[in-house]
């Protein structure tokens, strides 16, 4: 499916500094990106690079020219979204997992598994599959943490939220990687472009590491699964957030989209699926 | 200058479960490492990885044979210490500075940048050269920490440091991180062995990344920086635990030691040093 | 039913300093006290006093003279414990509630009801009889969080407990008093010697505010209800410590009891009533 | 000195419910009122009371008779304030003080002294006059903390304050109280209106009890300390919020004023006071 993803960005410049963005869909096996454009008003240095090769794609821009920088950034996606039936879906141990994956194990930033464990044990420890396991605290999620548009901020986490009980799709995401990790489960924050997103914004959910694949849950059940473009993927919002200002700038106005671009998109939704996982990666 | 290293570790094994530990020191280009022993009592099944190559050496040890397990490390590194004139630990602006050492500004489990900005602006600010202000901070952190023994947890982070003062190794490094990275230094986590380290234990402490080097510090002044063998470095404790347990495994004991091999150990301070700083890995 | 309540409490005194106490039963309609003793050694200034008139009866002692003092209080305590009927147990709107029952909606050091207004009306909101939603509070506690030993400290509150699911008597009282004022239902925190405890300790448990009275909670369900004398009353354990010591001085050990004088003592405990409350005071 | 005092709030009501209101200047020794007048429409249920006799007025409205409610508060007040000379601002150890002052010594919802201990000790520890000692700790609030309208809400509190250095006039007397009792100063949270403060708003400040007086000390320096006319004083805001509202009820304006009558107005700041304090009660 061909997807045509577009974010604009604006910015206040009062000094020199530094904007690092994390907007460009990820290049990978199953994403496939034409006609891209990036357009930086007034024109500044600009460079591209991977923190690792291969992985998320930043942009640095050097601000200091004008009282204002834009960034436009367009592509068109073919992303592919791939079905996985539950019985491949087997739990790894501990002792077998990709070292890859091990890292995702760690607590982080917004993420703290390691003060979650009791009540993920209590609340999800009875259930054996783990591809179940993991639709069960994103079902939990779903169900106990209220949708509420500026109810968070860029500090609070998940030790916040699975009290407070409020949250965006990026404490929604971050909840259920706590949760996962805390279950020796790897699990890891994906921003994306969304289809069908309302109001139309970036998207932020999670991937949890089960029979060797990386699976897509989204708690907040706002979008189809089959909808979603990558952007990035991380620890947590502190290796994926959108922009990372250095100095003195500040953030006017944002938009975003993404439209399909082939005819007889089909939604897959989790509830929908029966005894699937789906996975953004060829399987 | 030849460091014999050496640890312990004790498990009471109460069921199936896994390891893994970091205690084997890096092999780097300034890192030679001769007679090296791993010693797992009863046998079981043990894998060596790198999360990613040429990084910290990770094994991953099954336990389930019997009630205890036995850890025994032992190696003779020949480790290298680099002095730097300050006149080149150059401010490197965050737009010139290498993508691997970007991962190292944003904020971690243990290390909460972000809401530490006001504070170390306040205190370091007004200190223009990036070394001198990396030493002010740990000079800062070593005049109004106190070092106590037991104060402190696994949960313990520089957000709880800045304002109870008082921590160990661990606290002090992750303290030191969270202040350079809220003033756009990158810094991470080191842990490692360490010669004349009273009483002898395992040791935390950090580099910040300057002039396109990572200098050592050690806001704990416990020991010469000299005397330091490299075991791992990380974003914080959560990348670079000495162990890490998964199932029903509690520690019982640990024993730690760092001798000098050859004669002639001098120790550098970094008091004694004179516009210097000291680096790991050669330059 | 009369208690023979005693407790003894040793500290080392590393210069001079105050220790305020709360140890003393209370004296009020339903506790009358005869053969009270407090024995302070070596002598020393003490005062008794309350800081409301009828209310937590404390004793502060000037420390200073030697190495250790050591208290120790003895009392009979004929103590009464009332049933109160379901049907009386009305509910009573913010807008009717007496004053002094006010100030126990608000939130105090260790019960942060203003960050659980969410949590508290997901799981309880729709329970409409307030005694019915105390004792589903209490249930809830009992069944979610894990009575051990040690796993809490003195700065533990019950936005920790609620998520981090392990603490003491202390921490389950506070996240009962937290829940409820959460849900508009005045709670205070409720120290006491306690009949039956396992190992003998002092006791802490919660009053909600029902129907006019004071109802007792007890979700550790350790000991029976009608088997607790009161000490002190308060906002929570800041207000009702069995010790605050101001200066260098450094608790040693503690040891507490209360025995049954009168024969036949029947154990009431919250699950057995059948419709009714239980209240500290005459009704 | 008279003040001409009034607020307006004005509340959408989506449903039955109930406000507590405390904007009533307080009665007292040093406060006369005359002309007071509180308006609420549309007309509803009111009742004014103590929680304690001679303490905080508290009006409490029952709201449900239509779709917004208005509060209006006017008063003429006679406020005394009262130099002190430090020499009579004397130390009284805990084991000297009155009973009354000594629960503002424990922690509480904002003011958690028990986490602040050592950073008190080290900052003010040996300042040994216990004037010279608060008047450090407000100075050095004025000069740490950035006072930045809308950077706090209503859940901040004191250990929040302390490291992230920004808040606004609640913040900074939360700070100050929390460093007096950790330092065993009793200390509590006033709300007053306050002539000259601009924008014109409630304002909030504290007390720190030494020599047997609750002298006033404001660390925004905002206000002249003679133009403060006392509303309300507790442990910390949860004692003394302006509104607290119970059911469907939104705050939607506020407004506040506080003129002179009288002309002469001599504005008293600490910084001009040479050795004195300022008390708002009789000596």
């Amino acid at each position: 499916m061909r997807f045509r993803v577009a974010s604009k960005l604006k910015y206040s410049v009062l000094g020199k500094g530094t904007l690092i963005f994390s907007v460009h869909a990820l290049r990978s096996p199953s994403q496939t990106i034409t006609d891209e454009k990036l357009l930086v008003t007034p024109p500044a240095t600009c460079d591209e690079f991977n923190i690792q090769p291969g992985h998320n794609r930043f942009v640095r821009v050097e601000a200091g020219a004008g009282p204002e920088i834009n960034i436009e950034y367009h592509a068109i996606v073919e992303a592919g979204h791939f079905l996985v039936p539950m019985k491949k879906l087997l739990a790894v141990p501990v002792g077998k997992l990709d070292p890859e994956a091990l890292s995702f194990l760690f607590p982080s930033r917004y993420c703290q598994s390691d003060k979650l464990g009791r009540l993920a044990y209590q609340k999800f420890g009875s259930i054996r599959h783990p591809f179940r396991k993991v639709v069960a605290i994103s079902d939990w999620i779903f169900e106990n943490i209220e949708y509420v548009r500026g109810s968070t901020d860029s500090q609070t986490s998940a030790y916040d939220t699975v009290t407070e009980r409020a949250g965006v799709c990026r404490d929604f995401a971050h909840l259920g990687i706590a949760l996962c990790r805390a279950l020796s489960i790897p699990a890891r924050y994906l921003t994306g472009y969304a289809y069908q997103l309302e109001p139309p914004d970036f998207h932020a959910c999670f991937e949890a590491y089960i029979g060797g694949r990386w699976l897509l849950f989204d708690p907040t059940r706002l979008v189809p699964l089959n909808g979603i473009v990558r952007i990035a993927s991380g620890r947590d919002a502190a290796d994926a957030a959108v922009a990372t200002l250095f100095g003195p700038i500040r953030s006017k106005s944002m938009s975003v989209s993404c439209e399909a671009i082939d005819e007889g998109f089909e939604p897959i939704n989790r509830q929908q699926l029966d005894n699937h996982g789906i996975c953004l990666d060829p399987v």
